[in-house]
C-alpha cells in the first residue's frame, strides 16, 4: 500500500507538471485569440505545436504508462468512485488515446489548427469559403486521421465525440436528439401561431458598446465572477479558458445594435468560469479530479447561466431598473414584461451563438448531422456549403445569404474541434435536469434571484459539481445530483412552459 | 566540410528549437505584465520557472556543447567575422556560462522573480520598501549565487554585466563613466545657471490619455513601428518584448498632466521594437545573428530615437502643429520654441525614467555604484534605502520623500536584472557615436525629418546595425559603423550643443 500510495504521488507530481506545460499552452492559445498581432501567427502555430509535441511526450511515457499499470491492480483504487480510483481510471482512458498518436500528427494538428484560425477569422469577415477551403480540406484530413489512429467501435465520429465527453457514442446521444427535434418541430409551430407575440425590436436598438461592457462585467461580478482571477476580453469567437489555478479568463464580443449577443454570452462564458473557478484545481491540477467531468456538464453550466438564469423573469426583476439606467434612451418607457418577451422572442436565424433557447439545438442538429457525414468521408468539404444551405432551409425555413451567416459562422471546424457540438445540446439537456434539482434543494431560489442573491445557487453548484472534477463521469454524475437519467423530456418541459408564459399559447 | 557543415544545421536547429520554448515564456512574461489577474501570480511563476528550467536543460545538453567543440575546429569559422564564426563563438559564450548553472538554480531564479515582480508592484504603489525587502533579499541571495556559479576575474558584478554586454567589465565601462560624470556636473551647473530657462509647466498640463494614446500610436507608426507585428499596451513598467519573428511588443504608462513620459517613453520602446523588427529574426531565429549584439546597443537605439531624434527640434517642425491640433487647451498660444525648451527643460527629479538627457546618467551612475556594493555583499538590502537617499541628495541635492520615488521606482531588481543599469548609459554614449555617424552619412537627415520622414534613418539603422544582430561585439560594431572607440566625449559635445541653444549658455 505505502509503494502504491508513492506510486500515485510520482503520478500525481508528473501529471501536475504536464498540465503546466499544458497550461502554457493556454496562454498563448487565449493570446492568440484576444491580442496577437497578425504576423505572429506562424509563430504562434510553431510554439503551439512545439508545446503540444513535448506534452503529449511526457503523457505517453511508458514510465507513466507503467505507474497507471501498477496502481490499476492496487488497493488504492480497488473502491469505485474514490478520487483515487476515478484519477487513475480517466488518466488511464486519456493515455490510451493519446499513446496511439504519432507525435507528429500532434503537432501538425496543433500547427495546422492555429493557422487554419487566423485564416478562418479573415474568411469569415470576407464571408470568403474559397479562401477557407484549402486550410479546412487539412483540418478535416488530420481530423480524420486522428480518429483513424484513435480506433473506434462503429463509425470515426465516435473516436472524437469520446474526447469531449467521455463514453458517449453517437448511438446513445442520436436517440435523445431525435426525440427532442421532434418535440422542438411541435413546439416551434406553436410558438409561431401563438397569440401573443413578443416585441424583438427592443432588444434591436443601440446599446451603447462602452457601456455594454459595464453592464456586462457588473453581471459577470455579481453572479460570482472573480475579477482578480479572472478577465473579461473582446475577441472574434467568444470562449472561456481555465487556464489554470487563479487564472480563469472569459471572452466576448460587442453588437452596437443588440443588446442579447454580448449580455448573454458573457453570462454564458461566465458561467463555464464559474466551473473552471469552482474545480479544487489547487490540490488536484493535472488529474482528472482537477478538471471538468466533460464539455456536456461545462455546458450545462455556462448554457444554464445564460438561459435559466439570464433569462429568467426573476433575473431581470433585480437587474432591470439597472439596465434601464443605463441603457436609457433604448428602454426608457419599456416595461419589465416587454423587456422579458424581447429577450426570450423566438425567431428562427442564421447565427448559432445568437439563436433563442428554441431554435438554438437545431443549430446542434444539423451540425452534428454534417460532422458525421464529414467524418465518414461522406461529406467532402468543397460541398459543404451546398449541404448546409440546404438543411438549413429545411430546418429553418431561411435561404442562406452568406457563408459567414452559414458553414463560416463557428470556430470549432479551424479549431480542429470536429465531435464538439453535440455537447452544446448534452450541455442544454443537463442544465434543465440541473436546475429542476436546484429548484427542488433551494425552495425560494427564484426569490433569491429577485434581490440579486446568486451564491446559494453557486455554492449549490460548487458542492454538487463544480468540486468534483471528473470523479464521476457525466451521466452518473447527473444520475448522482437528480436521481435520474439524460433525457429530452425536462428541457422540452421547461422550455414549453417558459414559452407558455410569453407568447400565451 | 560537408560534415561540418551538417554539425553546423544540427546546430542551428536545436538553437531555434529552444528560441521557440524561450519565446514562449516572452509571451507569458508580457501576459504577467500587461493582463495576467493578480491570482494567477503562483501558477505564472510556476510556469516560467518549468520553462526556465526546460530551455535551460536543451542549451546545456552535452550533445550542444559536442557540436560546438567540433565545429570550433573547423573551416566554417576559420574567417573570423562571417555569420557562421560569429554564431559560433557567442554561442560558445553563452553555453559556458549557462552550463555552469545548475538547473535547480534556474527554475527558483525565475520563479522567485516573477513572484517579486507582481510583490514590487503592490510595494512601489503603497512605497512600502519593508513588504517588499524579503523579496528583495531572495533575489539578491539568488542573483548573488548566480555570479558565483557563472564564476569571475574581479567583482562578482562582472559576471553578471556580461550577461547583458557581452565582454563587458567594470573596470572597462567606470572610467568612461568617471569622465562622463565630471563633465554632467560642469554642464549642470552652467544650465543652473544659463540666463534663458525654459517655461517646464508647459509639459506639466492636463494631457488627456486617450488622446496622448492615439498621438503616441501615430508617432509610433510614422518611425516604422508595425502594428501588424506588433502591439502597444500598457504597464507598470514600461518595456519591450522581441517575442519572435513577426511579434514584438511595447507597452507604456500614461501621466495624465504630463506629456513627456508616455511620448518619449513610446518613443524609446518603439526604438527597442526597431531594432527587433530589424534582426533577421526569418532566418536566424535562436542564433546570435537573429539576437540583439548587447542591451548597450539594444539601448543606443532605444535612446536615440527618444532623445537625438524624439526631443530634437526637426521632429517637432513636422509634429508639432498635430500635437497642438491634438492637444488644443494645453498647447494652443503656446510656440514651438517654447515647447521644444518645455521637452527639454533639465531639472533633478527623482524619476529615472521621467528624467531629461542630462540628469539621465547621474540616475545610472549611482544605480551601478550601489548595484556593485549589493553584489559585493557590501551593501545588504535593508539598507538600501538609506544608501540610496543620501547618495541621492549628494548628486541630485534632492532628499528622496518616499520610497516609491527612491529605490522601489525601477522593476530591475524585482526580476534579478543585477548587472542592467550600466547598458543604458552604455546606450546613451553609442547613440552618440552612431547619430553623429548617420548625420555624416545622411546630410539632410534633420530635414527629412522636419517633413515626417523617418525611413532613411530607419534604412541606414537597419542596414549598418540591425541586420547584423549579435554578429558584432558592441565595441566591434561601433568601431565598423563610427570609425570611433566608445568615449563619453561624443555624448558630452552633444549634450553642450544642445542645450546652448535652449539655455543660451
Amino acid at each position: 500500500m505505502a509503494e502504491n500510495n508513492k506510486t500515485y504521488e510520482k503520478l500525481t507530481k508528473k501529471c501536475r507538471e504536464i498540465a503546466l506545460l499544458a497550461s502554457c499552452e493556454a496562454v498563448l492559445g487565449w493570446d492568440e485569440r484576444t491580442y496577437m498581432p497578425r504576423a505572429g501567427a506562424q509563430l504562434r502555430a510553431d510554439q503551439l505545436g512545439l508545446l503540444a509535441g513535448m506534452v503529449h511526450e511526457k503523457f505517453t511515457s511508458t514510465e507513466l504508462g507503467d505507474w497507471l499499470s501498477e496502481l490499476e491492480g492496487s488497493d488504492l483504487v480497488k473502491e469505485n468512485g474514490t478520487p483515487e480510483a476515478a484519477n487513475v481510471r480517466e488518466t488511464r482512458h486519456r493515455y490510451d488515446k493519446e499513446a496511439r498518436l504519432p507525435k507528429d500528427l500532434v503537432e501538425e494538428f496543433t500547427r495546422v489548427t492555429t493557422l487554419a484560425q487566423g485564416e478562418w477569422v479573415t474568411a469569415r469577415q470576407n464571408s470568403d469559403f474559397k479562401a477557407f477551403l484549402p486550410w479546412l480540406e487539412k483540418v478535416v484530413d488530420l481530423s480524420r486521421q486522428k480518429a483513424e489512429a484513435y480506433g473506434y467501435e462503429g463509425e470515426p465520429y465516435n473516436a472524437l465525440l469520446d474526447d469531449y465527453e467521455p463514453g458517449a457514442t453517437v448511438d446513445m446521444v442520436s436517440e435523445t436528439f431525435k426525440l427532442l427535434r421532434n418535440d422542438l418541430v411541435i413546439l416551434l409551430k406553436k410558438i409561431k401561431e401563438a397569440p401573443r407575440q413578443p416585441d424583438r425590436s427592443i432588444v434591436e436598438r443601440p446599446y451603447n458598446v462602452d457601456l455594454q461592457k459595464v453592464f456586462g462585467e457588473s453581471v459577470a461580478a455579481a453572479i460570482g465572477f472573480s475579477f482578480d482571477s479572472g478577465r473579461l476580453d473582446v475577441t472574434t469567437h467568444p470562449f472561456c479558458s481555465g487556464i489554470g489555478p487563479g487564472d480563469t479568463r472569459i471572452t466576448t464580443r460587442y453588437n452596437p445594435n443588440r443588446i442579447n449577443d454580448a449580455l448573454f454570452g458573457i453570462m454564458h462564458e461566465a458561467g463555464h468560469a464559474l466551473y473552471e473557478m469552482g474545480i479544487d484545481k489547487k490540490n488536484n491540477f493535472g488529474m482528472p479530479t482537477g478538471e471538468s467531468a466533460s464539455l456536456g456538464i461545462h455546458e450545462s453550466q455556462s448554457r444554464m447561466w445564460e438561459n435559466q438564469v439570464g433569462r429568467s423573469k426573476e433575473f431581470w426583476n433585480y437587474f432591470y431598473p439597472q439596465a434601464q439606467r443605463i441603457f436609457k434612451t433604448s428602454l426608457s418607457g419599456v416595461s419589465l414584461d416587454d423587456f422579458y418577451g424581447s429577450i426570450n422572442a423566438v425567431q428562427p436565424s442564421y447565427i448559432r451563438v445568437e439563436a433563442d433557447e428554441a431554435t438554438y439545438n437545431l443549430h446542434i442538429l444539423l451540425r452534428f448531422e454534417l460532422e458525421r457525414a464529414i467524418m465518414k468521408g461522406d461529406l467532402k468539404p468543397t460541398d459543404i456549403p451546398g449541404e448546409w444551405n440546404s438543411r438549413f432551409e429545411k430546418y429553418f425555413g431561411l435561404k442562406v445569404d452568406k457563408d459567414s451567416n452559414g458553414c463560416l459562422q463557428d470556430v470549432h471546424w479551424s479549431s480542429g474541434l470536429f465531435g464538439y457540438f453535440p455537447t452544446y445540446t448534452l450541455g442544454n439537456l443537463y442544465s434543465a435536469l440541473f436546475f429542476n434539482q436546484a429548484k427542488k434543494d433551494i425552495p425560494d431560489l427564484g426569490d433569491r434571484f429577485s434581490r440579486g442573491e446568486f451564491k446559494t445557487m453557486v455554492d449549490w453548484l460548487r458542492e454538487n459539481i463544480h468540486k468534483h472534477g471528473a470523479r464521476y463521469r457525466a451521466n452518473l454524475l447527473c444520475k448522482r445530483v437528480t436521481g435520474e437519467e439524460l433525457s429530452h423530456q425536462p428541457l422540452v418541459d421547461y422550455m414549453n412552459d417558459k414559452y407558455a408564459g410569453i407568447y400565451g399559447f
